[in-house]
Formats: structure tokens, sequence, C-alpha cells
């Protein structure tokens, strides 16, 4: 009753449903990924999974799962399926969970990574002494929160989409992550989108589909 | 003095840089246009220019000028250059200026765009009945004022990445634009990615970006 | 002392006073349920009622408490008093309980409900399969969290007052259940209205009302 | 190419689709107005019309137009189709155009409307004294702008459904109608549910839905 | 150091400093009221002070402490020195510990109280039923979360001052109080004033500031 | 039709409904002050009157109007009915609209009002020069916008009621009044109340209310 | 009575009372100059000056005025007082008006200003080859409106005090400035503090004091 | 991986990066600070140290760690570097913690500190009394929450910068320090300069860099 999951999903748009798991109980989880089990999909992504709901479920559906992130994974692991590379850059040491969140997510579903982790705009030349990294990327993830300037400077760089994700990272006048939110919608540099605040999940999975992109056609 | 042309930016990004209309003198704006003429840009873009500037300017420099969409183009008319199409959706008939400055902004970086304008969900078989050309596309930009869901119900249909676009088309508690917005933003469907309200240059922008990635690799 | 309880409402309004169990103690809700019996009313019902404090009221007053929705009934079962459907719709796993709030309301005054759950608009096949239960109802109760676009979609296809409830559920620019409001709010299919964020308990009593209009003139 | 009016309105839902008249050129207007006569529909409903565009489509098609309200009405006069009676009340003076609206719209739909205006809570006198006017009600649409009182008084006395409507009446903290839309969605009463600010329109329309309820079945 | 007592507050403003708790370890309160007592300070107010500190403080200082309005107060127990009466009315039965703190702060300060709880406008009889002793009082507080109308219903009937006091008592929109304050502020009534939310204290100094003018001259 | 005069209200409260001159047409104020004159009314005042509107209201009712304030006052002048003192002080030259909105609300309704004008924080000692005045009052208006620091400057200064009226005055983060407003309610000074941004009547009528207490009992 | 100027400021703190241009008539702004001029203050600053308002003041009073700036300075001309620099950094050519408020207030107080405009972080290359400008500077304002990223790269760069002007360049979730100063609030760099919006004047006048302290000792 | 500690700082800035504890496990927070001893960082300042974790690092690395401030410093202890006195002060006892982070930062930095606590504006006298202390400092740092109005008196009587810090004390309408922080930004007194709520390190840091400029040219 509780739940009718999307199974055409994988049909439709290439990649299954994924199971959001915060505020659900263990059992809710472990009943979705029985059913589309039963359906034959064969990776399965539960997104926001905390680690005592992570231990009841790995006891009956084994599971690769990842604390920082709170993602979980069940399934056969995924094979590379783009030539193109996805960076996933972020600020400082505290928005690793987010970033983590999309660089899984995103090798879950078949992408090639590469981390830039703690470039954040204080210290610039840690992020230009990777502007060849930057260069190569097909697809970016910039991970930020405070006042998340690190999307604009990427953006002005690169190339290239990028998808900002502000984080909830700060105090004070940041609002849960708003600071960070604005000023990525704000962004004086072409080509940057946004995604909800430590929305990691939503960020891999769109550098994914648009990495997946040119070898689809 | 008052400008710093970022000349750069078509060997940095492939593109040139777009001269931001609004808040500007016609003669900054043609004084800037001129300096681009002067370094060699072939095509240059105007956007939120207003018709009596656009009147002053084009008496300097011939000006492709369309008033609903507000955007100008100076210089050679754009080849296609992909293979892709990017299809701009839009809700009611009030959307229609953000639509077409996205539709005409990548038309003028050389893309091929099909228009599914008043598609809104409140009349679902609008939209319905355009499910092939939405399955066709590479991007899809989707432009919504009021509650957006738009973006949603195409993101929930479509296997491509999807740029929404929330606009300020409503009243009241749509807080020029906030409504759509946060809908955006908290989409349930995978796949979206949100510009700032009425940014129509943004989407169509990134939407080139990301219709030229399969072509580039 | 604490409270006056308003009991000449079922005389004026049909229906009793409705106990708002949140920040009352046991022994406050206790009061208020026994001052209501001896005064002769029938059904009592008691929302937002902690599972702690729900077994410590039922040792003096039988109560049928469900745990979802946290809501206490008292007294006698209600019968069937109408024979207008409402329908109880709901996008996500997520939102249940606010949807069975709605839903046990609507049962105990009187009504007859059908539960359409997890129909969320990013598998818009799961809604449009039940359209025939869409055109059957009286009323609908339309429960959605995130951007809220399940209200709009059902109010684009039914022809009978819809009533929005916005929960919760979501994070980040979702803020705490805003996103889905003012996407209700601003709905662009007409006939729809809004009750508070999470307020289950309001939709099903003003569906209830609702239902019972037909039969009464 | 800029509308795709929806046509099957009328029979999807019983009412045809009203045409939102503001950010319109008087053009579109008459675009959208001619394709709905083409196709047979009766009386064409046009909102948030000013009087300037008004004289313009005046001039194509017979228009019984209403500077307060600023609504148009097109074609054949509604009948009275249902046999109950909703009021339409407001606080002051200043609400009389969404109050007009409201009213209106109800009344080309077919309804019998009793007017309650200028009976703010600061005189509650004004309100009490007309109490059997409330009773005799179907529905109720309660108007009003500054605190939004008058919604929670009628929704503690009304037996009926009642449809709140904030204005965005005043000035300072009331933040355009913020301060009216927070108080009815917080309204203490049962049976009250709130439309967008000033949306006169969607709660006439909504008044009208649930006022032909009871005749439908 | 960490505190520099008003202690020139009572020559000047009549009414020695109070103590605000929260926030306090209890050894900082007890600092603070011993030099207070050490300078002759009569009466002492601790509000906000919680059930552990007030313990704590008790066995130093012997003190009237009640725990729904978290107020202690230490010293000799004021007498009655205005002949007006302040009425201390709120609107439910939640709001009980806001409406406490008022009401106590009051009479520590020496003025008669009665009380009028559980009075909210969604069943207006139990408040009209009272109308004498409105009329009969000299200042009114009125006590009220949600959408806040009691102050204005009152501020319709009274011809004395009316302090308003919002409370955090609600959910979803109320947005931890702003529905209430915003409410109050854009009160239709003259003679309305308000004080910050939840702020019993406040609500409670001003009405016996104002009740002890009359005296006074 | 369009207003119902509370003609009860001087009756019950002492003083006459006032006329809220925005958004009225000068027809609808004649109309309602000729009502209000046939009913006996001695003064009638007319609230934020546009130059314009006064002008044609004065042909037919003799008007003393202020066009700093836009207040207009028809009828007998009033006399002084208390001894008590009201002192209007404002932060800054901008702040004069709404502070004589206030002291001639007063005047009008039987005060002897002292004004004490441009006299904000940045330059305490033109508030410090005036100590006598303030302790000589019997209730104090502050008028200040910006940052709104004067009310509670004088609310820890005066031993009498402080009503705070922020003003709209400032730009940027002020927020059309929120930043002065939110400091008021904040206040650190007890003794401090808070009417609607911009409200000079309000606090004006307000204070008459306190300062006529005393000479009631 | 309008106005009390603070004659006691120049002595106070080393600079005489600036006159806030904006909401005065040109006779209030003539009526307080004169007064300043006859007690002897030498350079009279009015900021916010409209065209309008500074030709009727010029008749007066010879004045420097600036249309971009809007700032006009009468009297004698400022001889530079400090041996150090004060660099001017503004984003985006809209950012003009703010900027050179700044620049000619801080020129105005006696300071040499290095103006560094258009270095917006989209091509980080404008600002990094003025590097050695920003590593010369004692003090640096950094004026920038959309995402306001600028005011962290500097600060990232300096190792000088950065006053951060957010300006209300921009467009939808720009929030007239807010999205600016939120990130310039949450600057990850240390070192940066910020006015408020559009505030040229202050981080001028700041900038200027923070420069002459090293010469004051 | 999960830090790229910005070694070049020193060099560049003169102070070295400074350790965020707020959300970094003690294991990360080591591996930092071990990082920098072995770059031959001096002193190392790590702030939002929580006790728990202070007390698992000073195993590890010797430590000063204050519980008040959250503060904690390892290497050797600071000289006095500047001639200039800073100035701490602070409205009220809550205000404590972020007043003692940002005194001990600044004393860690090498800077003189005088701390003037508890001189809110509630009871003027307590900060007049210190006014030599006030025009002796080279900078002030002015910590208040609630209404903040400190900044500001402070502002119009002192001649040296002063950086405002709002603090998150308060409840009700204070929204977690936004009331001080907009009151901040709108200081009608100049020379005032803002940053994050409760940021007592920013404040410190940049009072520091203040300071020392006089010296440094
Ligand atoms: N309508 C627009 N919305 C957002 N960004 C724009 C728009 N038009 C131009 N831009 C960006 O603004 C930059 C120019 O800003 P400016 O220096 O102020 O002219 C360009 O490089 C574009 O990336
Ligand atoms: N969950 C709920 N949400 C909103 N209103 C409620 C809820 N439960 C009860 N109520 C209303 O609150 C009133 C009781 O409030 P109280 O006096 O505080 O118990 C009832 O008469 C109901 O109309
Ligand atoms: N509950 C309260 N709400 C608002 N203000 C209070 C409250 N309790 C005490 N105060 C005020 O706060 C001041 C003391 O603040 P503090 O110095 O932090 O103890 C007193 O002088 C009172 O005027
Ligand atoms: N400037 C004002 N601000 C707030 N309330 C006002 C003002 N002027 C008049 N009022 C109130 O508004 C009521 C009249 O509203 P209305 O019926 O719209 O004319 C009067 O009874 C006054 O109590
Ligand atoms: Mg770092
Ligand atoms: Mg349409
Ligand atoms: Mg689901
Ligand atoms: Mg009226
Ligand atoms: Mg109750
Ligand atoms: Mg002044
Ligand atoms: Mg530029
Ligand atoms: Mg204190």
């Amino acid at each position: 009753g509780y739940a009718k999951v999307d199974l055409h999903r994988e049909l439709r748009q290439g990649v299954p449903e994924v199971i959001y798991g915060s505020g659900k109980t263990p059992e809710q989880i472990m009943g979705i990924a029985s059913a589309m089990r039963k359906n034959g999909v064969g990776t399965i992504l539960i997104t926001r999974l905390s680690t005592e709901a992570a231990e009841i479920v790995e006891k009956a559906i084994p599971l690769d799962y990842d604390e920082v992130s709170r993602l979980g994974i069940a399934g056969r692991k995924a094979e590379i399926t783009s030539s193109g590379i996805i960076v996933v850059a972020s600020a400082g040491t505290s928005d690793l969970p987010v970033a983590e969140e999309a660089a899984r997510t995103a090798e879950a579903l078949g992408n090639k990574v590469t981390r830039l982790y703690d470039v954040g705009v204080a210290g610039l030349h840690r992020l230009l002494s990777k502007l060849d990294v930057i260069l190569k990327a097909r697809v970016i993830v910039a991970v930020a929160g405070m006042e998340g300037a690190l999307a604009s400077v990427i953006g002005g760089l690169a190339d290239c989409p990028v998808i900002a994700v502000p984080t909830s990272i700060g105090y004070g006048a940041n609002f849960g992550g708003v600071s960070a939110l604005l000023s990525m919608l704000n962004s004086c540099a072409s080509g940057v989108s946004v995604v909800n605040i430590d929305n990691g999940f939503g960020a891999g999975f769109l550098a994914s589909r648009i990495n997946h992109l040119g070898d689809k056609e």
C-alpha cells in the first residue's frame, strides 16, 4: 500500500528509480528494494541512508554502504559506460558528504570521476594549479557552502556544463544553505545551473546523464 | 574605463562574452560592441535590450532585434553546428518572452530548436500529445511561472537533461518567481537543474553547451 | 481553568470540537475529553497525539489510536452518512502520515474514502492509470511535499473541488513545506484551495463538510 | 503559436478555460477569445482586464465589463443552475475589487450570490447582525486584507465550507498580503481553506464548483 | 566581569532590572541576584528560568517559582499599588505559559489581574459572554498564536489599550509565531500595539506601567 | 453598498471611526464623511489622504489638511482633554511625515504634544540634552527608520510607556522598514511596544488612549 | 524644526556630518548646508542627490556634482592627508555608480584612490593581472552585485582589510542585492566586513577612516 | 584527501590558515594541525572546538582551550606586536561567548585588548561612563544580539573603525540574529561595518589586521 514503485522508469529513462532513504523505515526500504529486484533491476541506489538503517537493510540485501555520503548501493557493480570525465570539486573539508554523494552516484551510474576537494576561493592557487583537470572535464559538479563562490570561478574557467550544488555548511546568515544557493543562481558566469541545497545525488545523476549524451546519439 | 571586455573568452570557452544590456546606456553598449568587433568577434549577443536602446544601437551596428525576447544579435548569422535538438517548452502564453530568449539564444549559438508553447500542466493532454518531441530532444528547456510544475512533469517523462527556468509570471504568493523557483529546485524528478528567475539567456546558453558536447569529444 | 471547551460547537456546526493533542499533557487531554463525554459528545477526535500520551490516555478512555497519523478516536465508530466518495491522493511514501490523518479524519466523520498513494508526478502513468477513481470523486484531497505539483495535475484532471495539503517532506530549499505551499497557492488549475502545511486533519474535516453538502440541502 | 487553448476543458471539467488578461496584449486576448467562440464556447470569462484593453477588445467582441473587478464577460448571460447561495463577505471598503471578482465570477457560472461588505472584525456587530445570512449559505467566500481575521471569525460561526481570500490591502508589515495569507492558513477554525492573495476569481470558481455539487449527484 | 547590573534602574524607572534567565548558568543568576540584594532591591524577577536552574538557585535564594511560566520571584511579595485591573486573555490552552508569564509579571509588579483563558475566536461566544470583564479593564493583554485574531477582536470591543502578544504556538506556515505577529501588527482595530513573539514578560511589564500611570500623576 | 461605517464606535470606544484614505476615491471618502456627519460625529479624521484627493474633498467638506503627514481633519477643533504630555521623538529628518501623523492625530484627539525631532542615536548628545522633556512625558512615541535604535535608547531612559513606530526610511537591507521593525520588537529595554511600519496614526491614537487613562478612572 | 544638525561631529569624530540627500527637498538640503557653513564646516558632502535637486542647490551653493555617483561636494577641495592607497574594485560595468560613490567619498576625505573596474570573477585573469595593485593597497573596497564572489576572491589574495559592498545589480533571485549581501557576510576569506547594499558612501568613509589610522597614532 | 591546507597563507597574508572546528572530527582536526606544524606554523588557532573534541586533540597537541569561546590555541604564545588597543564591547551577559571569541582571537594575533562587557543601551550610563576607553581605541568590536543598537551608539561616539558582530541571542522575532544583523547593516552612524552572525573570530581577525596597519607602513 505505502509505495507504488515506478518500475517503468528504467525503460522510460534508462535509469531505474532510486530509493530516497530519509524518513523511511528499514522495513519500507527493504520492501521497495525487494520489489525492484524481483522486477530485474540490476543496481539499486539508496540515498540518505542512516548507518542504523543500513545495518538492518544489509542483513537482507548485500549493500555497498558509505558512511560519509550515506549512500547505499545494492546489486552488481557499475561498469564505465562513457568516455568522458566528471570532475567533482568542493570548496571545504565540511562539504565532503555532499561531494561524495555526487561522486559515488556518478560512479554507480557508470562514469569516471575525478575529485578536486578543498579548493575554495579563499586560497585560489589550489584551484588554479588544477586548471588542466578542469579543462579536461566533460561535466563539472561544483560543491560549496557559505558564499558558494566556487561555482562562479569554475564557471568562468571551464568550457563545459557546470552543475552547482549549494551546501548547508556555514552558520548565521548562511540560513541553512540559502547564501550559497542564491550565489549560484546569480552566477555571473554562463553555463552554470543549480540543484537543491545538499542535493549531491541530483548533481551526480544529472552529470551522468549529460556525460552519456555524447555517446548515446 | 567603465568596461574591461573579456576578450579571452571565445578562446577560453568557445563562445565570446555576451553583453547584458539592462542598466547600460546605448553608448556603453555600442562602445563594448565596437571593442568586440575590432577584436574579431563574429556574432555579438546583447540581452535585455530595450526597444529604445535597440533603435539607437542599430544606427551604428546592424542588429537583428526581437521585441518579445529583447534580444539583439549583431554580426553574421549562426550556422547549425550540432546534430541534436533543443526543445524549449513553456507553460503559458505569458512565459513567451523568457522562452523566446532561451530559444533565440540557442539558435544564435548554432542549435536546432523546437518550440512547445502553452503546454502547462492544467491541461496535461497538450503536453502528452507531444511526447514524441520530448523523447527526441537532446536537451529540454522548461519555462514556467506560477507553480512551475511543468519542469517536474517533463523531468518525469524525458530521458535527457532538463534545464528549468522559473519565470516571474503570476501574482500574490508567487513573490516575483519564487514559487516557481522553489518548485523547480525541489523537483521530485531527477535530471532537472535550475537557472535564475527569468534567465532565458542562461538556459539557452547552457542548453547549447550541452548540445555541443556530443559532437565535441 | 486551562480550557473552555466549545460545547456549543456540535449544535452550531454539526461536528464537536476536536482536541489538538500537540503541546498538551495527557492529563489536560483526559480532562478535556471527560468534559466532552459528560456533555454527551459521541465521537471524540484527538489529533497529533504522541504514542506515549496515547498510552496514558487509553488507560482512562478506550481509544482507537493509529501510530502513523497520530490520530486517536474515542467513542462510537462513525457510520457512513454521505453517498459521495472522498479520494485522498499522495505523492510519495513519506507523505503517508499526513495523508492518513486526512483519510482517517474523513472516515471518523462518516465518509467513504479511497486512497491513492505514491502517485507523484515524476511517474505520471501511476496517476493516469487511476483516472477513473479521480473522475468518480466528489472531493479530492491532494497531499504532496517537495514541489507539490500533484495538486495542479489533479486539479487539471478532476471536475470536483480539490483540497491541497502541502507537507514538510523534503530538504534544503523546501524550507519546511514552503515550496509545496507556494506551488499549491499558485496552482494554474482552477478549483484548488489550500490548507496549512501538514494539516491533514483540516483537509479531512473540510472534505467531509463538502461531501455532506449535497445530502444536507 | 503563442497559445494552445485548452478546448477540452469544458468537456473534461464542465467549465471552459478562462482567459487571464494580465500581461496579454488585446490582440492576444481577442485571438484566444475568437478561437474559443469558433469552438462553441458559450460564455467566455476574461480576468484582470485593464480598462484600456477592455475598450479595444469590446470593439471586436461584445463584452460585459466591470471596472472595479476588472472582469470581462463575453457571450450569453448565465442562468442560475444551483439552488444554494454563495455568500461573499469582505472586511473593508478597499477589499471591494477582489470581493467583486469573486462575486461576479460566481454569478457568471450560474450561482445566486449574497454580498456582505465592510464587515471587518474591528466592529463585530456589523457581522453578527448578519448571522442569519451566514447560516443560510452553502459556501462562503471571506475576503480580507491586513490581519485577515474575518476568515477565522466566519469559520467559527458557519457550518459550511469557507474559502478565504487574502488581499494585498494594507501597508508596512502586511508585505503585499502575506499577513492575511498566513492568518488564513493558520486559522484556528476548521472548515477554512485558502486561495492565492487577491485571487477573487479562484474563490468564485471554487465556490461555484462546491455549490453545484449537491445538485450534481 | 560577566555582568554590569543596572542598579540605577529602580531609581531611574521605578522598577529594578529583571534577570533574563535563558542562557545563563545558575551560578551567573545567583551572582546577579546577590549583587541586586546587596544593593537593596526588594523584589527580584527571573524570567525563562528552567526547572533545573530554579532548583539550584532556590538553595541559595528562597524563590517563588512557577513551572508553567518559568518565572521565579525572590524577595518580598508585591502589594497591589494600582486600582486598575489588567485583563490577560488567551486564545487556546497551549498559549498558557506565555499568558501566565504576563499575568504573574503584572502581579509581581503590584497589579490586580483577571484571567480570561481559552477564548479564541473559533468559538466567539466564549469571549462575548465575558464582555463585562473586557469593558472593566484598564489595560488588556491579548495572547494568541496561530492566526492571532484575538487581538483584533478584543481591540474592536475594548476602549482601553490592548497589548498583543503573538505566541509561537502552531505549526507549518505559522513560522514560529510570525503569522500571529504579522496579524497583530496589521490589526484593523486601533489601540493595539505589539511585543515580541512569546514575550509575556514584556507585556506584563508594560501593562503594569500603563496601569500605574493614572495613579502616578 | 461599499461601506458600512461603524457608527457605534464613538459610543463603544469613545472615539469615532477614522477614514483610511489610501485606495479610496474622493467620492467614497466624501460619502463616508457625510454619513458620519449626519450621525453627529464632531471631528472626522482622514489618514493617508493625497493632496489631489484633499483638494476635491475640501470643496464639499471644510478640511484642515497637512501635506507632510497627509492627514485631513474635518469638523470642530479638538480641546485639550488630558493633563499629560505626549512626546513624539524622531530619529531623522526623513521620518518627519510619520512623526507628524502621530503628533497631529494625538492633537486632534485632545492631547498636548511635544515634538523632539532629528535626535537619532548617531549624535546622542542631541537626545541627552532633552532628558528633562523625556522624563516629563506621560507617553512617548519613538519614530525611527534604518536601525530603529532610538526606541531602545529612549526605552532605557524613560519611566513611561514607549510606543515605537518603525518607518520605511532607508534602503538596501532595511527592506522597507523591516530592520527597524525587528529592532523595536527585540528591544532590550522594557516598556516598549510596537505598531506597524509607518503607522503614525496608530501610535498617535494609542498614545492618546493611554494619556486619557489617568483622568478617566 | 525639521533638522538638528550634529555640529559637534567634526570635533568628536574628525569628519563633519554628511547630508543624506534622498527624500529631502532641495530646500531642506540648502537649509542644512547653510547651517553647516555658518558653523565653519569646510567641505560638505551630499549623497544620493538627484540631478534635479543638484541643479537647484547649485544655484545657492557652488557644488562639484557627479551624475554617476549622485554625489555633491560643496566647499574647498580635499588635500591628500594619508600616504596609504585605497583600491576600489568592482565586478561589472553596472556596479559603477556604487563604486564611484565609494571612490569619490574617499577622495573627498583626503585619500589617494586606485580604481579597478569590471574585474568580476567570470573572467579571473582580469583581476589576477592586477595582483600588484591589490598587494599595494592599504584598504580595499570590493563592490559587486549578483553573486558577490569578488569580495571573497580579493579577500583571499589581499593582506589588508577588505570592505565589501553588495549592490542591487541583477534580477530574479538576487532580491535587490540580498544574494550579494549574503555571499559577502558568509565569505570564507578572513578580513572581510560588509556594509549595506549599495552603500558606496559608507564604504568610502570607513576606508578613509582606516587609511588615516596609521598616520594618526 | 579531505583537506588541502592553504600553507601559502602565512606568506601571502601574514597570518596562517585557521582551523574551523565545527563539523570536523577530532581526527581531521589533528591531521590538519599536524600538517601545519610540520610546515613550521608557529601558532595554530582552532575555532568552534567542542569540549569533547578539545579533550581528544589535547592528547596529541598541547592546547590552550577556553570553554566559553570554544577557541583552542596550539603553539607558542603571541607577543604584542601593535601599539594600538582593540576594545571589545558587548551588550549583555549572554553575548559573552562571541565577545570572548573576538577578544581571544585578537590576543592570539598579537593585540592588546580591553573588554567592556554588559554595556547594552537599555542602561546607557554603563557605556557613557567608559567614554574614555572608547576614545582611546584604535579599533572597536561591538557585539550585540536582540536589537543590536550598541553598534550604532558606539559608532556615533567613536572616531575609529567599528566592527559590528550581531549575535543570535534573543528569541521570537530575532530570527537567530537577523534583527541584530539588519540593525547593524542599517546603522545611521558612519564607520561601522558588519561580519556574520556570531562571527567573533572574523571580527577579532579583522580588528587585528586594522590594528597592525599603522605599524606596518
Ligand atoms: N540576461 C542575462 N542574464 C544573466 N547573465 C547575463 C545575461 N546577459 C549577459 N549575461 C552575462 O553577463 C556578462 C556580462 O556582464 P557585464 O560585464 O555587466 O556586461 C556576460 O559575460 C554574460 O555571461
Ligand atoms: N491537527 C490540527 N490542526 C489544526 N487545527 C486543529 C488540529 N486539531 C484540532 N484543531 C483545531 O483546534 C481546536 C482546539 O484547539 P485547543 O483549544 O488548543 O485544543 C479544535 O477546535 C480544532 O478546530
Ligand atoms: N523574558 C524576557 N524577555 C525580554 N526581555 C527580558 C526578559 N527578561 C528580562 N528581560 C530584559 O533583559 C534585561 C536583562 O538582560 P541581561 O543583561 O542579558 O540579563 C532586563 O533588564 C530586562 O529588561
Ligand atoms: N493610517 C492608518 N493606519 C492604520 N489603520 C488606520 C489608518 N487610518 C484609519 N485606520 C483604521 O482603519 C479603519 C477604517 O478602515 P476602512 O473601513 O477601510 O476605511 C478605521 O476604523 C481605523 O481604525
Ligand atoms: Mg579548507
Ligand atoms: Mg494557456
Ligand atoms: Mg515513491
Ligand atoms: Mg470600513
Ligand atoms: Mg481550546
Ligand atoms: Mg539628521
Ligand atoms: Mg563586464
Ligand atoms: Mg545585563
